[in-house]
């Protein structure tokens, strides 16, 4: 069984950095905030013994020896969040992998396979796209070169603030496949929950696809400028954040569409924009719609440039096909979980997830806690004491089932 | 007659000054770029032998005595931009108003009342709203006290950035009403190019009303958050700037609408804004149909308060009723330009001016050159030299008129 004190006082301890006034944190991807957790976080896994290795892209990973030398079990999870995150969503996960060691050196218990704990670099994507970032280059999704050179929203590139914060390590990145690939995750929506239940055992992980749209109109006089003479980026760029909604709606089932960012220059009450920035994020847990919705829109951007005589140029920042994780593991982790005493059930994530870019190179699965609310990416994300010890027992005892004892 | 080559040298001074590396200026009021222009343009007027005082919101008028006492004919504009502006937009009204003082000196003639040449603070509105700011003090439309303490895009304050710049004056505003007042201005429109017309002689200003609108929605995740239990400000923003063209395609006519900045709070790709703020500026030169944008608009936020379950706080900017101004003086305007051997037509302004805060307390009038392509508040503004000499020779004869030789 896991210390349930000795866990929350770690996600309180990390919640402290980078804390917001208001409550919540803001520990953007390989900023100030996220190094000082890096070096908690890393200090940490040496407490308990590990040996940490830093690779390529930053990714940090403390393995624990086992009788034998093969692949490890990893647990893994990323401790970035975005600007208004909350104390869970990631952090959660890392954490509880590191109870799991700590309940292993408790017990003096050496498992058959080394057991490790990692945390993955970028995996919200809130500052540099793609999200999953570190995890995809670990397992060779992603161009280590590439990702290296993204510019984030404030014009730094990963490569540069690797070096600034200390975390371009010398590993390899991706130079092993695990065993097993386990993540506990706060669930980030409301289906637990309203369902009653306490612990989802995830199907799989929707589709992703991110757009961010460059407008170039023209600026001109808000009050001389006639209507039909118009060339407005912000009010093609409204049209697209309106579309995004319409095909959701229209779509229906899972879809989701969202436009977060939109950013008008020069952005003055009594000027036309001149150009604007528009993000899209559209999610599916199936493909053939996902693909469907991308479709619309871009058809949609392209009535936009004719009707509105502006050029508007689209730029992926993420695309990731639906992924479904190991069956056997799916049935194991709601097994494990009733033979403790919860509820479970079967659901696909809405969120991306490091656990994404495991699942096509090793047996990989998902527990999902409760998020009060159904709230997260926002600073009054919570997930309750008791909920959490249920989802780090069953992430215990699935690391035990797989790492053998 | 005036001379073209010293006002054409003084315009492109002054376009020195806040230029930008593509071209044009940036001279958002009472920022450094602004006190460097003012510092020039109040040398210039020294050097022209006018006695220069500055009010308390920062006005600077320059007076050359005349054989009586009395108020003086004024001729005005403004020197600051907008962020992406052009040479012509109100510097034009000052520099040529200095070039009639200039040639009153060349002859050495001494009108019968004074002349005055003044540049009003704030004129735009890009910086601080409302826009006529200086003028509107000056004419008692505005509260001293309410502007002083207006803060702008950046946080400052009006009154903080007027004792910086060194521009918080001793005179009293609005201590003298002129005997009348006079302002050439570009269109900044495209009516007098299509038209093919040298001289527009301006008949009023169409009203302006200027809202900003703050959304409060809940910041979710943009993959876990079903459509259903959305309350996404970034949204119910872009639908307020599709109103904005819906509401001027329906009322049609003169009708503008322009949301000319968004802002999404926290502004990420996969994060649901918690928060929104958008700028509405509608105009009509009929005041019941201006009405009548305004309450559709206002309808449509309540309806979008209950149908997204967000709150949206109304703030308004400015506004402004549409005005005429002194027939007499229109109609001079027109037959002035035509003695001159110039075209010319009636017509209304589309931005405001300064003049408009003067036509309500003394005989008023505009005279509009051409803008190329029709284009304002655009670093690509532009005027051809030879129109500016046709609407500077107009507003000298003006001046000479209305001053008394
Ligand atoms: N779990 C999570 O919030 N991941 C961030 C990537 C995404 O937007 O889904
Ligand atoms: N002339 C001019 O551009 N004035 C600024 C105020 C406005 O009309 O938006």
């Amino acid at each position: 069984r896991i210390d349930l004190d000795r866990l929350m006082g770690r996600i309180r301890a990390l919640g402290e950095v980078g804390s917001l006034p208001g409550g919540g944190v803001c520990r953007l991807a390989l900023s100030d905030a996220d190094k000082a957790g890096r070096d908690l976080v890393s200090g940490w896994m040496r407490d308990a013994g590990l040996a940490v290795t830093v690779d390529a892209i930053g990714n940090v990973v403390g393995s624990r020896k086992g009788e034998t030398d093969g692949p490890m079990v990893l647990v893994g999870s990323h401790i970035d969040t975005v600007a208004t995150g909350g104390l869970y969503d990631g952090n959660l996960g890392v954490l509880a992998g590191l109870e799991v060691i700590d309940v292993l050196n408790d017990l003096g218990l050496t498992t058959h396979h080394p057991v490790g704990v990692a945390f993955f670099t970028n995996e919200e994507g809130a500052r540099f796209a793609p999200d999953m970032m570190g995890s995809g280059v670990h397992q060779g999704a992603l161009s280590l070169e590439t990702c290296l050179a993204t510019a984030g929203i404030d014009g730094a590139t990963v490569g540069e603030e690797l070096q600034r914060i200390g975390y371009a390590g010398e590993t390899p990145a991706g130079s092993v496949t695990p065993r097993a690939y386990f993540e506990l995750h706060v669930e980030q929506g409301p289906v637990l929950e309203e369902a009653g239940i306490a612990i989802g055992a995830v199907t799989g992980v929707q589709g992703i696809s991110w757009t961010e749209y460059t407008v170039a109109g023209v600026s001109n006089h808000a009050g001389t400028t006639p209507m039909r003479l118009r060339h407005d980026a912000g009010y093609v760029a409204a049209e697209i954040a309106v579309e995004a909604r319409r095909i959701a709606r229209d779509i229906g089932g899972d879809q989701v569409a969202t436009a977060g960012a939109i950013e008008l220059d020069p952005g003055l009450v009594n000027v036309i924009a001149r150009s604007a920035r528009i993000t899209v994020d559209l999610r599916n847990t199936d493909d053939l719609l996902l693909r469907e919705a991308e479709a619309q829109m871009a058809a949609r951007v392209v009535e936009l440039e004719k009707s509105e005589g502006v050029t508007i140029a689209a730029r992926s920042l993420a695309r990731f096909a639906p992924v479904g994780f190991d069956e056997a593991f799916v049935s194991l982790v709601a097994e494990t979980a009733q033979k403790l005493g919860h509820t479970a059930m079967r659901m696909p994530s809405g969120a991306g997830h490091d656990a994404q870019m495991f699942a096509p190179n090793c047996p990989t699965a998902m527990v999902f806690v409760p998020s009060a609310g159904g709230i997260s990416h926002n600073v009054e994300e919570y997930t309750a004491p008791d909920e959490i010890a249920a989802g780090a027992n069953v992430l215990l005892q699935m690391v035990l089932s797989a790492a053998g004892r």
